[in-house]
């Protein structure tokens, strides 16, 4: 079996950490792993399969010899390497969100487009995390009646600004306990037991970058260039696991356990839902696990030919690191 | 100046201590305020405009000579108690869900449908808190051009279940800190850093008891009974205030700027919603206020003649508390 030279952009940041630690867990054929990260991060130790490996710090020509770059940086590093690593004959999988519209990038989940891995010219887009989970849960749904519109409200945590986010919550929670204040840095507002309403710059259309991305994205991925998608974007005190609440159009009329079946049958989600029993997606149950979990899955009252559901997905893994690392599995598989 | 006899039943309750809090601020006109709670919390003490008044312990004769009675106790005791208080000549203002949909019962928010008080026979009904803090912000909306739809997902404080609830979510959240776990009481699972998308027992509709009162209770106050409302509750790691996420639909398109000046004029509301200065409604800002505060106005995108916005409002105050007394204020000036 071929093994792969694969770098990781980003490596110390909470996603690239995540990245290194699922390459292992799904045994992905690697012959080297090289770590790469900022100067002021490089020297930094990782263990991968056992050894340490010591990041290095990122320039120009740390791809050559790179079959494959996993993106974990922010979009002007991206945007800035993205040429060196082209050009050094390797396959940029880039979690920002600096190339995911473009034409001839690929932006791909594994269950629901794999195909258009092919098309790729050297760039693979991983998309949104919220974008992921939403999808990944509705595209059963989907499959069994074309969806049309959707209405989205997401319960965002932390981590999905980074390692930083997630000690911003932690010190700003320990604080209040002691009637202390906490400057916020990563988030523009306090966000222990707190919800900020925002999450990316604001648009000339009142909606964020992050909200607009659901639909942009969704129409990409879904190959559905009239998919409409209102979302609100809500960044909450939770460390790991995004939730959404959705509502789902669809242009003929699905049942709640048709939609369970299809969930249930599906790759990438499962369902979790069960009224009696209190059984429905939290990010408590979901963190750490690669499936999304959907529930509270019952016909809107109010919209015709409309399915509500509750779901809930790690997002430094499904959300950004496992869906990367699956769209290699799928690269070197075609 | 007349002056009324009040009794508070459900004193020593985070809602029942709010109320006498506001009975106080707002000057109400009380020759003798009545603290009552359940034998267990009698004898507790509280302070009343500055003389300390002891909670006593209610029973079938509590209410004789009272005018108004404040309800902050569970629906079985206030279904108990309503023949006792209505018996001895007092209108009981009743937080409970127990009569909120009973015909003769007005269902009253006060900048909706004070007019409503009137038409009582001795019970008049506080709605939902969750449904209070959507109606207010949305009513200046449908003064324009009338609602008919609204797809609402909620973000609902701890508050919500009462003095408990606070209780449970600082000290799980100080036992996250240091790894250890406290067993769930007041709500079914972990909050501290976690979701719970169940408010209330579910229903054969698969929505919780919760979710379905923006619908029914929404209809009783804003005279509209063929309004549509499809909501998901979901609990959050947040101390008090409420928010949700709102797509409403009307029967005319009305721009944001409008919506934004109705909102401006009316009373009970206010708007928060500058995206140039990141200035919208957070639960730090509008706890320990009156207003619901409405922000993220905006044009829907995927839905005709829609706004989509998101409101927080203090779910012990308006949600509760303030809008029981403005009942009483109503009550007394009709």
């Amino acid at each position: 079996m071929k093994e792969y030279k694969v770098a990781v952009l980003g490596a110390t940041g909470a996603v690239g950490r995540e990245m290194i630690k699922i390459l292992e867990e799904r045994n992905f054929p690697i012959s080297e792993l090289l770590p790469l990260a900022s100067e002021k991060s490089a020297g930094t130790r990782i263990v991968f399969r056992k050894t340490e490996t010591v990041v290095k710090a990122v320039n120009e020509n740390s791809f050559r010899g790179c079959d494959i770059v996993l993106g974990a940086a922010p979009n002007h590093l991206a945007v800035k390497f993205a040429p060196y690593i082209t050009g050094a004959g390797a396959v940029f999988i880039d979690n920002s969100s600096a190339f995911r519209l473009d034409d001839g990038v690929p932006l791909v989940i594994p269950e629901i487009n794999p195909d258009d891995v092919r098309s790729h010219s050297g760039i693979i887009a991983n998309p949104n995390c919220a974008t992921i989970i939403a999808l990944v849960a509705v595209n059963p749904i989907n499959k069994l009646s074309k969806i049309t519109k959707m209405t989205v409200s997401t319960y965002q945590a932390v981590s999905g600004a980074g390692a930083g986010g997630i000690t911003e919550l932690l010190e700003q929670t320990a604080a209040v306990s002691e009637n202390k204040t906490v400057a916020p840095a990563v988030f523009p507002y306090r966000i222990a037991y707190n919800l900020i309403p925002q999450i990316g710059a604001f648009l000339e259309n009142g909606y964020t970058a992050e909200e607009m991305k659901m639909q942009n994205e969704g129409r990409k991925i879904m190959h559905s260039p009239s998919l409409k998608v209102s979302c609100t974007c809500v960044r909450v005190p939770v460390i790991r696991s995004h939730s959404e609440s959705i509502a789902v159009t669809t242009e003929s009329p699905v049942t709640p356990d048709d939609a369970r079946k299809a969930i249930s049958a599906s790759c990438g989600c499962a369902v979790c839902d069960d009224t009696q029993k209190l059984s429905y997606p939290m990010p408590i149950t979901a963190q750490n696990g690669d499936d999304v979990l959907v529930g509270r899955i019952r016909t809107d009252i109010a919209e015709k030919n409309t399915l509500d559901l509750w779901c809930v997905g790690d997002q430094l893994r499904k959300g950004a690191a496992t869906n990367a690392v699956q769209i290699a599995e799928t690269l070197i598989r075609s």
